[in-house]
C-alpha cells in the first residue's frame, strides 16, 4: 500500500511536457520543479500510464511534484482521480490530476513563454487497511450445486461522485440478474452466484480475497462475468475462453438479437474476474456503447442521473441470459488457457 | 440594476418542485423554506424562465431563498450561472443555481420522503456601474462610406469559465472576418464595421449604447450580424428581414456550399443586434451545429479548448462572405419591419 505523506504548500515553477518522450528529452529542466504531463487522451489503456507513473518519473529527475491532465475523453472542468504507483527506488513526491481544461491552459501559457508557478496544497493520505467484505448471494444449482457461475461488479468507487457507472450500475445489474432468475422460479442445474467485490479501485483486494477464499473450488467455476464498463446500451459480450466457449457464447448471444446485443468479441476480462481467468475460468464481460464512460469515470460527474433505466434493463437481460443458460446447459464452457 | 444584499448562512428546509405548475399547487408549503425548482432542460428559451424568475416566484409565497437546476443540456457537475430578475413588488431573496446532478439528487431525496435541509452561503453582490466601452474597427467604404454593415459579438461573459463560446469565439470570428477583408485588399463600396459589444450579459448595455450613440445613422445601417451561439460547425445563416433580403441571403449563402453552410432560416436576431433590428436594420446570425452550446454556456467549462480551429475558420468565412457581399453589392437588403 502507498503511504504518502501529506504535503501542503509546495510552490514551484512548472515544467509542462506533452508526453513521456518529451520529458525524456527535457528531464534536465525538471530539478526543483513541478512537472505537468499534459498528455492528450488516446485510450484509457494508453493514457492511464501518465496517472500511474507521473510521480516517480518526475521524481527520478529531481522534480518536487507531478501533475497530470486528467485521463478523460471529455471534460467540463471535472478532474478525474485514480490509482497511481510509486517506484520504490525514488522519492515519493505528491501527484495530482488537473482538469483537462486547466492542464491545457497551463500548457498554452508555458508554450507562449509565460513562467507558470503553482502552489500545490494536498491533504490526501493513505490510511491503514481496515476490514471490508464482499457481498455474496446465490441461487443453488438443482443438479450440480458445486459447479458455479459467478457474476458481479465492484461496490467501491473513488471518493468522488457516487460511483454510479464505476461500478454501482454494474453491481446492481448483476444482482438484479440473479434476482430475476429467482423471481422467475428458474432452477438452473448449476449454482449462480453474484458477488459484489469490495476494494477493486485500490488493488483488487476483494477479487484477490475471493480467489483465495474459494481456491479449492475454482476448477468448478464454469464462468466468471463482470460488468465494469458502465451501464450503457449493451452491444453484446466479450469473452476470454476456448474456441468452443466462444462458439457457445455466439449461440447464447443470438438470444439477444431483438435488442441488438448479439455481438461477441474477444477480451472478456475485467479487474475482478482477472484473478479467476488466470486460474482457467472463462471470463465474460458486457460490450457496451462506450462513448461516455471516460467522461464520468473517477470524477464528481459519475452520478446516478447518468444511468439510463432502459440501458440498465438491457444490461440486466444480458447478464441474466448468459448466467442462466451457462448454468443450465448440459456441458460447460471448458477451461480458458491458464495464464 | 439589481442591488441584492449579500446573505450568508441561511439554513432552511427545502421544498423541491419540478415546475412552476407544481409550485403553484404547493406554494402554501413554501413559507420559511428554500424552494428548489428542479426543472428539466427543454430548450434554453423555455427553461431559462426558471433562472429568471425563481427568486420572486418563491418569495411571493414566503420562501427565504430559491435554487434552480442549472439551465444546461448536459452536465458534469458544472453549475451554470446567468441573469435573473427581481419583481419589485416582493422581497429580494437570494437565488442560486445548483449543478444538474445536485438538483436531481435533492429531488430524489425529497421524493422518497427525506427532509432536505440546505445551508446557503452566498457572497454575490451587484457593484455600482463603472465605465466600459465597445471596441470598434472599420474598413471604410470606397463609394458609400456612410452606409454601414455592422458585425460583431460581445466581449463580456459571466464570471465563470473563460467565455470562450459566449462570446469570445463570436467576437474573434467577427474581428477576423474584417481583418481578412482588409488583408485581402478588398475595397467594398460600403463601410464594414466590427463592434465588440460590452456588457451583453447584464442588460445589453453595450448594444443599447451603440444604438443610442449611432442613432442618427441607423437608417444607413444596411445589415447587422452577430455570432452568439458558439463557434461550432456552421450550417448557414438565420435572417430577420424582408422577403427580398431573405432571397439575397440565399444567393450569398450558396457561395458556402463547398463547406455545407448554405442554409438560410428565419430568426436572425441576437441580443446585441436586437436593438438595431427594432429600428429596421436586417439582422443576420450564424446557424451552427447546436448540440453542445448549452453544455458549456455560463459555466466553468466554457473554455478555450472547446473552440475547434476548423469550425472557427468556417465561422469566419461565413461572416466575411456575408459582410463583404452585402457591403459591395449594388443595392441594399431593404429595411426589416421595425418592431
Amino acid at each position: 500500500m502507498v503511504k504518502s505523506t501529506p504535503r501542503t504548500g509546495i510552490t514551484a515553477a512548472v515544467l509542462v511536457v506533452g508526453s513521456f518522450d518529451e520529458f525524456a528529452r527535457r528531464q534536465n529542466e525538471a530539478r526543483g520543479k513541478i512537472v505537468l504531463f499534459d498528455a492528450p487522451f488516446v485510450s484509457y489503456g494508453e493514457t492511464v500510464r501518465y496517472r500511474g507513473s507521473a510521480a516517480s518519473t518526475a521524481a527520478k529527475a529531481g522534480a518536487v511534484a507531478a501533475l497530470i491532465r486528467s485521463v478523460a475523453s471529455n471534460s467540463m472542468q471535472n478532474p478525474h482521480t485514480g490509482a497511481m504507483f510509486y517506484d520504490s527506488t525514488v522519492a515519493r513526491v505528491p501527484a495530482a490530476a488537473l482538469s483537462v481544461e486547466d492542464a491545457m491552459m497551463l500548457h498554452r501559457m508555458s508554450d507562449r513563454g509565460q513562467k507558470v508557478i503553482v502552489t500545490l496544497k494536498m491533504t490526501a493520505r493513505t490510511l491503514p487497511d481496515a476490514p471490508s467484505r464482499n457481498a455474496v448471494a446465490e441461487v443453488i444449482g438443482s443438479e450440480k450445486p458445486d459447479e458455479i457461475i459467478v457474476l458481479g461488479g465492484h461496490i467501491d468507487s473513488w471518493d468522488v461522485g457516487q460511483g454510479a457507472m464505476d461500478d454501482g450500475g454494474g453491481s446492481v445489474a448483476a444482482w438484479e440478474a440473479v434476482r430475476l432468475i429467482k423471481q422467475l422460479g428458474l432452477k438452473p442445474r448449476r449454482t449462480v452466484r453474484v458477488v459484489l467485490w469490495t476494494n477493486e479501485e485500490n488493488g483488487s483486494r476483494g477479487a484477490l480475497g475471493y480467489r483465495d477464499s474459494h481456491a479449492a473450488e475454482l476448477d468448478k467455476h464454469v464462468m466468471a462475468m463482470e460488468s465494469d464498463n458502465g451501464v450503457f446500451k449493451p452491444l453484446g459480450y466479450r469473452i476470454s475462453g476456448s474456441d468452443s466457449a466462444i462458439a457457445v457464447a455466439h449461440d447464447i448471444a443470438s438470444l439477444l438479437s431483438s435488442i441488438g446485443a448479439s455481438s461477441v468479441a474477444a477480451g472478456g476480462s475485467e479487474a475482478d474476474v482477472e484473478p479467476l481467468l488466470e486460474r482457467g475460468v472463462p471470463a465474460i464481460s458486457l460490450a457496451v456503447e462506450g462513448t461516455r464512460y471516460f467522461w464520468y469515470h473517477h470524477s464528481e460527474a459519475d452520478t446516478m442521473d447518468k444511468l439510463n433505466p432502459r440501458d440498465m434493463a438491457e444490461c440486466v437481460a444480458l447478464m441474466a441470459v448468459m448466467a442462466y443458460v451457462v448454468a443450465d446447459m448440459p456441458g460447460t464452457l471448458g477451461r480458458a488457457t491458464a495464464r
